[in-house]
């Protein structure tokens, strides 16, 4: 007997018929003799409606009012699945966010969890009850409605697992788990059956499509075990779960690639102290995010000084560093929204040097440049014309020992 | 300066535009001066498609989740409606039942409030903020969401113009007052400019159409004066006040009529101590409503007993008194579904003899056999056959002097 917290997205539950479809599932599970509490998110569509409803009242909406609004969805979904459950004969409550004590922060539409009482859902499982809980929203000490951003549901069912010592929490969404690589172009891409919190968060960008990033911080930092799988089949996804749980460690455990990013360039900046601030402060202030940074010293007291910023706010980045390159005397700035980021990804590698020198040599041989270089402690990342991105994916997919054939 | 409720039902609020002049018309009275709190009900047609999708779940949805549903109505108009002020330069805050300490209980869909604490509404009102309440729902003492039955907008409204002590609640409404009869049927009909609580309670087939009932109680208890309006015209509506407000009272302020009910008669009932109960339980046992009851002595140790029953209940009341016929002996029981309640109303029927006769008289005039009577302080209502409705009305409507051109 095992206390489950079962996560499902918008279109596992996007109409009546689905909701049974869930009902069934969180049936199977508890009639197993397991407690389960279920998070949900709105009915698919719902949400995005909301938007842009406020979004026809006034361009920008009142962030508090907004969460307010947004908040209905998962009241809803939450309710109609409760409500099926008890005409399937199940004995079942929903509970809000605010009910189920959800404490959040007061960054409305982006509000981080603080703590989670939990309260009456402990007593309702004490009741053999199956918990409907909202997802995506919390209250801020105020008692004001809050919602946690985007995705925002995984962490709900994160954090609630951690408040309720949750044996595991499964995220069923409309992929059956997490990839070595994107299955669209990498044929040989396989699906991971155990993964680590760090190379999950690593993977932002594979991940993020079926995992909230926040979420697995989280769940990493109270070690509960991730199951990301299908609401559509009965397979096992993909497990999410500490390094040192026993699996098997690869030296690389995934490829991942972005085309979100563009480069700026800064030639022959003057290397003089507190010019780095003077080139990211409007950066920053701009609210543009900066992805890597890197720095080649010349000959002479100058350096050339390129970064990554989101493919979104390229231009207004350009027209930025243009004005600073005029106060800072660099001698000239130019960008290319042309580029993707590869990387490998693997908590081996760790444990393993040689890694960073097989990634050189793989894209070498196909003749694909490296324009910038990153690296972590579990990944390494490359700069690479666009064009090459799905090649880049392909070669190192295969030098890596993923392809699913070997 | 004052402190204003103002109360805007489903149509008034059906769509963005519509939500668009109920804020200008919100601030328009801010404007003068005054503080303001406002009352919303859900967006016209929500909470039926809600109760709708409840259904198609299941045939008989838990209360508690048919509230939980049913309470995103009036938290989507209450959001919206804030943000439209705030679009308009105004502060706004928008509260649900639970946040504004709505405390009712646990009778789910039908709740009664219990107090209202109100506590961060007066709050805002300090900063003089504009308040935005979601109407008709409230919490339980365990935190879980009631409403309060249809129309209960109404009912939040006054009960929050008591916790805040306003100067007067108004009820925006698509007919703009309280009439001395239904002018669909009597065309000399008036707009009443002042109307007693009482009055008003006793009004309920007329009134209940443009005020909740249980609202009015609610009223006359704390002398909360009531201003139903049209929410499409500036004209003054109909004040419900206390009677002792220096209101001019006429002996009768208006007549109703109601064709919703139905008859029964138990003919030959042996006249025993106990036999009311034998005959009322198992009505009262099935739910149904049974609003007169008369019982004419027959020689012997028999008497004859007629009562009404809503009309939806009439078959179900007869079947139930055949069965209760056998068992207590009675000679017979028949029923007629064709009659109609017209009542007429007016706290100067106090101080003022001969209404029950006029009635009478004017009655019997154009051949209308009057079945039932049933009389209260400020009220004489009669049975008479349905065809007769609309002549009864228009007939007595005259006979008190209430046509518009006298």
């Amino acid at each position: 007997m095992s206390l489950f917290v079962q996560k499902f997205g918008g279109t596992s539950v996007a109409n009546l018929e689905r909701i049974r479809n869930v009902a069934k599932r969180v049936a199977k599970t508890y009639d197993r003799g397991n407690d389960v509490v279920v998070v949900v998110s709105a009915m698919a569509g719902t949400t995005d409606s909301l938007i842009k409803m406020a979004e026809e009242v006034t361009e920008s909406p009142s962030k508090r009012e907004l969460d307010m609004l947004l908040a209905t969805g998962e009241q809803t979904s939450a309710a109609l699945l409760a409500m099926t459950l008890q005409s399937m004969g199940y004995k079942a409550v929903s509970f809000l966010g605010h009910q189920a004590e959800v404490c959040t922060d007061r960054a409305f539409g982006n509000a981080r969890i603080l703590e989670i009482g939990a309260g009456r859902i402990k007593e309702a499982i004490g009741k053999k009850k199956i918990v409907v809980l909202a997802g995506f929203q919390g209250a801020d000490p105020n008692g004001d409605i809050t919602t946690l951003g985007r995705g925002g549901s995984d962490t709900s069912a994160v954090a609630i697992a951690v408040a309720i010592c949750a044996d595991v929490c499964e995220i069923y969404t409309d992929v059956d788990g997490i990839y070595t690589a994107d299955p669209n172009i990498c044929e040989k891409a396989r699906k991971i059956k155990e993964i680590s919190y760090d190379e999950m968060l690593n993977m932002a960008s594979l991940g993020a499509k079926v995992l909230q990033i926040r979420s697995v911080g989280f769940a990493k930092k109270y070690n509960i075990p991730v199951h990301v799988r299908s609401s559509f089949s009965e397979e096992e996804g993909t497990m999410v779960v500490n390094e040192d749980s026993g699996m098997e460690q690869l030296v690389v455990s995934g490829v991942t690639h972005n085309k979100d990013e563009a480069r700026i360039t800064l030639k022959k900046v003057p290397d003089q102290p507190g010019i780095a601030a003077k080139i990211f402060d409007p950066i920053a202030d701009a609210g543009i995010m900066v992805d890597m940074i890197i720095q080649n010293t010349r000959a002479g007291g100058q350096t050339d000084l390129t970064f990554t910023v989101p493919k979104k706010d390229y231009k207004q980045a350009l027209e930025i560093e243009q004005k600073v390159a005029k106060e800072i005397e660099a001698e000239e700035v130019w960008g290319d929204p042309n580029i993707a980021k590869v990387s490998v990804i693997g908590v081996g590698m760790k444990n393993h040097s040689g890694v960073a020198s097989i990634m050189f040599h793989t894209l070498a041989k196909e003749n694909i440049n490296i324009i910038m270089i990153s690296t972590s402690e579990i990944r390494i990342s490359c700069i690479v014309e666009e064009k090459y991105t799905e090649l880049a994916v392909r070669v190192l997919h295969t030098a890596f020992g993923l392809d699913s054939d070997t």
